[in-house]
């Protein structure tokens, strides 16, 4: 835990200067009308005003959360708030207003009443249409191996991590397990580990300074929430158990360097499509036991996973696998993740551009690799510090 | 605990009654045709030969899970069994065919794309649409007071149950606070406290014999699952804090007497409509401190639930209040409450018809009550019972 508070000022200062940058974006906004910057997000939560020019009140607190800060923003709040404590992807609404009635669900009263969705697989509450997607989805991409993995799905893959760890923590040992990610780390990776005072596992910090004997979990994100690099597991012991939380591993945001191929994979709606609202992330898993321990997680948890949001993420990734085969078909047409790249792309030139012109503040520059969905050199361009900056917009 | 093992013990006699009953009843069924009986009940799982005559093996272990008992349904799995471990509402499927397109719900791919639904609302996930149709329904049904309570959503009650655990647990207390329910209580509760080792709150067994001294949480599940007895707080130490599962408190199941005005009440539209799922339920909080907490919860273990089936509960729920209006306005229509009252109402008749006709079982009587919802007198009829003997059909 030795670096952690060092880390965590440098990830302060990071904060602060995103803050301090947005402000310079509003004046851009408001002076230019761009198009792009913050056109849909957090639209739901106020009336407008709080966006506006003005005295404006910073909140750069990493442990502020989503309720306080989502209050923070209502227009009965006391004093203007731009909220910089997290995203909301909302940004990729364009795209699926263009797309029409294609990824409209009809769903009758009648319908998926059932508790259970498929009794033969070991994740009785998955949709099989749901799983069919997913499998196709990776394969279309290229940026997981599914052949011999079980899937779970889960309610967000914040419950797919808890799952996680439940299934991966010896049942009877003296103590619970230590948990480990290299700093910065997903700020919510502690608080999530640790509020139900868990005997199986606990928050052991900074996977860098990690070195207590025995086993261990580690969790890789990659790329990294918050600073958008490409990570690998750092710890590297005998008795580690892996889980690799990949939410932004996907064209987008990142070069598609080669199908991932882990014990333990996690993936959500939330960061590929855009789609926060419908709660679905899903787990790649090669070992049965852990799958069917994950399962068991989830059925004492919420006893399944919501069919209607798994129905409608079904249509909705079926539409961008549609998109990438018909892009390559027909070169014209415009996949997701061209559309969702370019985005990205226009978002991290204005940011850079703003950072820039302000003297003050620098951001940090991402190795170009090749991307096998693109079949190019890229660019990485993280999907977090642009969707924090889009929260203000 | 002391109480414990003679009360499984009865418990589980009353299962194997159950169980022997219900081979009965599928020699009823496929003698006379009968039109009710296991009409729908887990018809996504087998292809009916498991439920055919012949070698029947039956399980009727408490300890079976939901996986284990789908699986065991499944047609490549080894032998024949009856699942007596859990029931699945889907028998309300047929009124809401006949609805018709009334509660079809169509949602556009753009839609529900935020993690947020009300920033004002202290539960900043809940859709405002099915905060204002609980308040109607349970206006409606006269069966809990609305008035001066915070809505929390979660995923199933089951979510809510857990969220409740831990924001009635003192956070730093030096031991975790003990978890009671009177038996037989429903069977889940020991594992649902007890999987994640949580440092907050134990399970603590039978409510009867606790005697303990010191802060404690009791959970009041009335009708109660498994035995459908109208329940009160037993315990009654001025250190107690009540959770009310009041997922059968609906006019089909028993007679309304009053709303239910208590600290903390739990509802699900699994046993309230029959969308289980959806996975879909609700908590009626006057604190809101506790409101609080439970939201915080809801947010670190899936953050949020899904929209789309928020939205489709809405729908579905407007309906059920709509139909219930429309029948005391016109007396020939039939509510959603009379149609699930009288399904039940001829189950219950087959069910004690069989036992009786067995001569070596029987099921226990209810009183009679008068029910505000109907306006009359009635008999409890109770829905776990039933449930377990239509997954049979």
């Amino acid at each position: 835990m030795a670096k952690l508070p060092n880390m965590l000022s440098l990830w302060n200062l990071l904060v602060l200067s995103l803050a301090l940058n947005v402000s310079l974006i509003l004046r851009m906004v408001s002076e230019s009308q761009e198009r792009y910057i913050g056109s849909s997000c957090f639209k739901k939560q106020g009336d407008g005003h709080v966006f506006h020019e003005g005295s404006l009140t910073i909140s750069s607190s990493l442990s502020s959360n989503f309720a306080n800060s989502s209050r923070a923003n209502h227009p009965q709040g006391n004093g203007r708030v731009i909220n910089l404590d997290h995203g909301d992807p909302t940004v990729y609404e364009t795209f699926w207003r263009q797309m029409g009635d294609k990824t409209t669900i009809t769903i009758p009263g009648w319908q998926s009443m059932s508790y259970f969705s498929d009794a033969s697989n070991i994740c009785w509450f998955l949709e099989p249409e749901l799983a069919k997607e997913l499998v196709r989805l990776h394969n279309v991409v290229g940026n997981a191996v599914t052949d011999g993995r079980h899937i779970v799905v889960g309610t967000g893959s914040s419950q797919l991590f808890l799952a996680a760890l439940y299934a991966l923590s010896p049942p009877d040992a003296a103590e619970p397990i230590s948990v480990v990610s290299a700093a910065p780390y997903y700020s919510s990776y502690p608080s999530m580990t640790d509020y139900q005072k868990s005997g199986l596992y606990k928050w052991a910090g900074d996977a860098d300074s990690f070195e207590k004997e025995g086993p261990y979990i580690e969790l890789v994100t990659s790329p990294n929430n918050p600073d958008g690099y490409v990570r690998r597991s750092v710890v590297n012991r005998s008795q580690g158990l892996l889980v690799h939380d990949l939410a932004y591993y996907w064209p987008q945001y990142t070069p598609i360097s080669s199908p991932a191929d882990h014990e333990l994979t996690l993936f959500t709606v939330s960061k590929s499509t855009g789609h926060a609202g419908m709660r679905i992330g899903w787990a790649l898993v090669k070992d049965q036991e852990v799958a069917k321990k994950m399962t068991k997680f989830i059925e004492l948890n919420t006893i399944g996973v919501s069919k209607d949001s798994q129905l409608r993420a079904a249509k909705v990734l079926r539409a961008v696998s549609d998109s990438c085969v018909q892009e390559r078909r027909f070169q014209g047409e415009e996949s997701f993740f061209k559309f969702s790249y370019n985005i990205m792309s226009q978002r991290w030139k204005q940011l850079r551009a703003t950072v820039e012109r302000s003297g003050m503040f620098s951001l940090p520059r991402f190795s170009p690799a090749f991307c096998t969905f693109f079949t190019q050199i890229l660019e990485p361009q993280p999907g977090d510090p642009v969707f924090l900056q889009l929260s203000c917009g």
